[in-house]
């Protein structure tokens, strides 16, 4: 049986990646829960190279790093990619464009789930990421979502890696039309999505650094916008 | 055969990866040169959705992004993964932490080729980046690194994805010890490195917006260590 590391369900998008795939594996596996500080703690070495969540032990292997997670599950576990050639590259390289990048998104939204707040004016970085996440939705849904409601039909690696950014779509107040506003919805009703969001909001803990209030107000005072 | 896109040799890192990885799988490629500008250029969306290099083809099928272009790859064409499990567990652990973090090494050593520069004293950001880079290629080395001189024995993807690193160590003059000091030493002259090497120091394009020295004048000046 895998063992899966991970923390704080409210916050923790990384996590989230890492503990979607797994599910999506079908495979049985043991969560533990790995309190987050905002901080580097180097104490997490001792089940992550990187004291970092996610992290998957197989026995005498380990894993980390979402990607690599998905991937090492995919060799294993048929079906966590499109079968098709075609869909399985274009899935990838969605994959791998939001594991590298985005980085307006992840700083100016970061996820939260149990918040709701509004942080408009975006910046122009934001609004690029915001609609280029809105293209990609609508083109995998156009290109290869035939078979189902997610970006390649089936729910798949790639819808994984999206679904941080639905709560964070959730959170923020972006509502997308069309296509993508309807992925949306599909991806935040997924029972995984579901089962993860409510572990969350059972969460009581509060992790000042990651408190979007927190950096909402840092980001409006190092802009001269807020005083004090 | 392959279409590989790929932006300026002497600056482009990210080029470089898609562009090791699809030497490394031995199947014969076209490859189209993008002249880089420093700023998003829509044009470039002609051979990629995100308008960035490297981008692939393969006659309908368009892979965009390193990571995805080597998995990819690795599909098709054997010896691209180390073979043992555990081996391509830490091997694709390493290439996507690689490929998601970095960042102070990313924005203070960008990748220019031709250029021999100091940067000292390094952020503590950039201080921490330099040493993980040395635990990996250390650790690596001492687990799975039998087989031969590089990561995890022969030239894989996880040597692909720290080849801009080696490049940047050598620009830098970031001279790890032991065990690292040995791996940087064989990964700058394997034959994929010095070929695209031999290329990148045959330019003669000045991308200012990428110069290193104007980079690092504008970090001074931010940081109010340098007037005017």
């Amino acid at each position: 049986m895998y063992t899966l590391y991970v923390g704080n369900k409210n916050y923790s998008s990384w996590s989230l990646r890492g503990w979607l795939a797994t599910r999506l594996s079908g495979a049985p596996f043991r969560e533990v829960p790995v309190g987050l500080t905002g901080v580097y703690n180097p104490a997490n070495r001792a089940f992550s190279p990187t004291a970092l969540v996610p992290a998957l032990h197989d026995g005498a292997t380990m894993v980390w790093d979402s990607l690599a997670i998905s991937e090492f599950l995919a060799e294993r576990h048929p079906g966590m990619w499109p079968a098709d050639p075609i869909a399985r590259a274009w899935a990838r390289s969605i994959t791998a464009e939001m594991h590298s990048g985005f980085s307006a998104l992840r700083n100016d939204m970061t996820m939260c789930i149990r918040e709701r707040l509004d942080v408009r004016p975006w910046s122009d970085a934001l609004a690029a990421n915001i609609a280029r996440v809105g293209e990609i939705w609508t083109d995998s849904r156009a290109r290869f979502g035939q078979g189902g409601p997610f970006l390649c039909g089936a729910f798949s690696i790639a819808d994984v890696f999206y679904g941080p950014v639905a709560f964070r779509f959730q959170t923020y107040g972006v509502t997308p039309a069309g296509t993508a506003g309807a992925y949306l919805s599909a991806l935040l009703a997924h029972p995984f999505l579901r089962e993860w969001e409510a572990a969350a909001l059972a969460e009581t803990t509060i992790v000042e650094a990651d408190e979007p209030r927190v950096l909402y107000r840092d980001r409006l005072r190092a802009a001269g916008r807020l005083s004090g």
